[in-house]
C-alpha cells in the first residue's frame, strides 16, 4: 500500500455512507479490499478486523461509522472532493483518515509482525458515535477466541499529539414531581413548584466537590444539558426536569460522584448512563514511550472527548489520529491527505517501537527472572 | 320568564358549541330568543348586549364561550342532559349558568327598570377564557355610545359569594442566552451555562418582596409554569428560559413588582402579558351593599381567577354567579338548576336594590347639596 493507493482508500471509504447503524455497506468494501490484499478480514456484526504476527498484541482500533450529516454542509457530503490537498466529506477527518491510516501500516507491517515479535490486532467498528454494538462487543468476542490486547492506538483526530488520559462521561437526569394544578392557586393549596424545587437542586449541585484537579484533564465538570418542564403557562407541571452531562477524572468514581450529587439534590437524581468511564496511561508505559519514539515532537494530553478507548479497561491505550478534534462533526468536515500520510507512517514507526520496547522489556524482565 | 324557561334557555346555551373564537351560533340563538321575548339585542362583533330603563347604568355581564372539550369528558359535553336535578355540559357552570340567570333578571326588569330609576345594560361577551375580542373591546364600543356603567355584576360561578377583589396577572419570561457548545468543552471555553444561570435567577426571584398580604387577596405569589432549554443531552444549549405566572394584588403595581423582579433577576426577564390588573371594590360601595341586600347571608371574598372584570376599570363591581368555581374546566361539568334559579332571584334583588340605594344616594347627595 503506497501514499496513492492509501489515499484511494481513504476516498472510497468517505464516498461510503456510514452513519451509526448502517456500517453494512462499508464493511462490505473493506472486507473485498483487504481480501484482496491478502490480510484475511473477518467479521462480526458490523465490525471488520484482522490479525497478524504473534506475540504481544498491539491493537489499532478505529471506527466505521459517522454523525449523521447536518443541514449545514455547502458540498455533497459524500463526494470526497479534493481541494489543495484536502479531502472533504462526512467523516473524512472522524475517523476515516485513521482507519485508512490504520490499515495502510497494518498491511506494511503485516510481513514483519512475525519478525518484530508481536502481533498486530486490526479492529475497525460500527456505532462508536452512538454506542451500540461496536467495539464494546467486539473486544469481548476477540477475548473468547485468546485475543487480548497488551496494548492499544485508538485511531481518533488529535493531529498526532497523544492523548494519555480521557474524562469519562456520566449522564443524570434530576427530577422533581409534583400535582399539577392551576397557578392561581397552588400556594393556597400548598403544592410545592417542581421548578422552583429543580432549581435549588441545581444551584446546590455547584457546590459538590466533583474531586481534585487532575494532572492531564483539569476539573471534573458538571454541565445541565436538557431543560424541561411544563406546557401550559398557567399550570404548575407536574415534572420538572433537567439533564446533568458529568465530564469525570480517574478519581473519584463514578459512583462516589452519584454519591455526592445525590446528598446535595436528592432522590431525584437517577443515574442515565455511568459505563462511559475514565481512560488513563501511565507515561512509564511501552505503548506511551513507543508513541512518543515514533514522533519525539508530539504533545501529551489531555482528552475531554469520549472514544472506544472506554471499552479497553486496564489495556494500557493511547489515543492519537490524524485530523483535527475540532473539525469532526462540522458541516464541510475535511482532512489533509499529508496528515494522512503522516498518519500512517506514525502508526508503523509506533507499532515498530512498540515490537523494540516489549523485546527490550521482555530481555529485562528475563535477566530479573535469571537473577 | 319563569323558571321552566328560564331552565330550558340555559339547556340550549349549553346544546350550542361555543368554544373560544367560535361564538357565532350562539349568538345567533341569543339574538332570536332575546327579540322574540322584545329584549332588543344588539351584535357587535360575537358579543351581544342589550339596554333597558334609564338612569345610572348598572351592567350585567358575563361570558358566552366556554374552553374546549378535554378527553376526560365521560359524557356528551354538548347533551345539556338532566340527572337529580343537575345539568351536565360544557360551559353549563362556566358560564352558562350566569348567562341565562342574567338574561331572565334582565327580562323579569325590563318592564320596572324605567320606574326604578336605573338603566340595565346587559353584555354577553365572547373570547372570555382566551382574551381576544370580547368584554375587551365590547366596553369601549359602548362607551362611545355614551353608555358608561355606574356598577358592574360579573356572572361567574362564585356559589353566589360575592367576590369584592380579584388578583391580577402578570405573564413573564426569563431566559437566559449563551454560546452553544459542547458540555465537555463549555468550562474550557469559558460558556456560560445558561441552564444554571436561569437556575440562580429563578432562586434569586424568591427573595423579592411581592408587596403586602392583602386582606381579601392573600400574598401576591409567582410560580414557575413553562420550563425549556436543550434538546441534546451532549450540548450546552444556547438558550434556558421559563415562564413566569405572577398572581398581583391591588398593590403594588404591575410596574413596580417588574422593575424588583428584574433588579433580582436581571435583564433577561421579559413581560408577556401585564394587561390583566388586579381589581378591588370597597365594602361601602353601592354594588356590593345591594349584592348583600340581595343576600344577606353571601360571605365576601377574594378571587385567584382572573375574569373579564379585569376591562371595567374603575367601575365598582362585583363577581357573583350561580355554580362552583371548583367545577370550571373539568370533565362532566355540572351547574344544579337550583343554583340557576337562585340566581335569576339574586341578580334581579341585587338590581333593585341597587336601584335603591342609588335613589337613597341621589336624595343624599340632593340634600348635601340644598345646605
Amino acid at each position: 500500500v503506497n501514499d496513492q493507493e492509501l489515499l484511494a482508500l481513504h476516498r472510497e471509504l468517505v464516498a461510503t455512507p456510514s452513519v451509526s447503524r448502517a456500517e453494512g455497506p462499508i464493511c462490505a468494501l473493506l472486507e473485498e479490499r483487504l481480501a484482496a490484499c491478502g490480510l484475511a478480514p473477518r467479521r462480526h456484526g458490523r465490525n471488520l478486523w484482522a490479525l497478524a504476527g504473534e506475540g504481544p498484541i498491539l491493537c489499532l482500533n478505529s471506527h466505521l461509522d459517522t454523525v449523521p450529516p447536518s443541514g449545514a454542509w455547502t458540498r455533497d457530503p459524500f463526494a470526497a472532493s479534493r481541494e489543495d490537498g484536502r479531502v472533504f466529506g462526512l467523516g473524512a477527518n472522524d475517523a476515516k483518515a485513521s482507519v485508512a491510516a490504520m490499515i495502510a501500516a497494518f498491511a506494511r507491517l503485516r510481513a514483519r509482525a512475525a519478525a518484530l515479535g508481536i502481533a498486530l490486532l486490526l479492529t475497525l467498528a460500527c456505532d462508536e458515535e452512538t454506542g451500540g454494538e461496536g467495539t464494546e462487543v467486539l473486544l469481548p468476542e476477540l477475548a473468547r477466541r485468546g485475543l487480548c490486547p497488551r496494548a492499544a492506538l485508538i485511531g481518533e483526530p488529535t493531529g498526532l499529539e497523544l492523548a494519555i488520559a480521557q474524562k469519562g462521561m456520566l449522564v443524570l437526569e434530576l427530577a422533581r414531581d409534583a400535582k399539577a394544578c392551576h397557578a392561581a392557586h397552588a400556594r393556597a393549596l400548598g403544592v410545592e413548584n417542581p421548578i422552583r424545587a429543580l432549581a435549588r437542586d441545581l444551584v446546590a449541585l455547584d457546590a459538590v466537590d466533583l474531586g481534585p484537579v487532575d494532572p492531564w484533564l483539569g476539573e471534573a465538570t458538571i454541565e445541565p444539558t436538557v431543560l424541561a418542564g411544563g406546557a401550559v403557562r398557567n399550570m404548575v407541571p407536574e415534572r420538572a426536569s433537567c439533564v446533568l452531562d458529568v465530564r469525570t477524572n480517574p478519581a473519584p468514581g463514578h459512583a462516589t460522584i452519584v454519591e455526592r450529587l445525590r446528598a446535595a439534590a436528592g432522590p431525584g437524581l437517577r443515574v442515565v448512563s455511568q459505563r462511559l468511564g475514565p481512560c488513563a496511561t501511565g507515561t512509564e508505559s511501552a505503548i506511551v514511550r513507543a508513541a512518543q519514539r515514533a514522533r519525539p515532537e508530539a504533545r501529551l494530553f489531555g482528552s475531554r472527548g469520549v472514544s472506544d478507548w472506554v471499552y479497553f479497561g486496564a489495556v494500557p491505550a493511547v489515543k492519537v489520529g490524524p485530523g483535527l478534534s475540532e473539525r469532526s462533526h462540522t458541516a464541510d468536515e475535511f482532512v489533509l491527505e499529508r496528515e494522512i500520510v503522516d498518519g500512517a507512517r506514525f502508526y508503523e514507526a509506533a507499532a515498530v517501537a512498540f515490537a523494540e520496547l516489549a523485546r527490550e522489556e521482555g530481555a529485562h524482565a528475563s535477566t530479573l527472572g535469571a537473577r
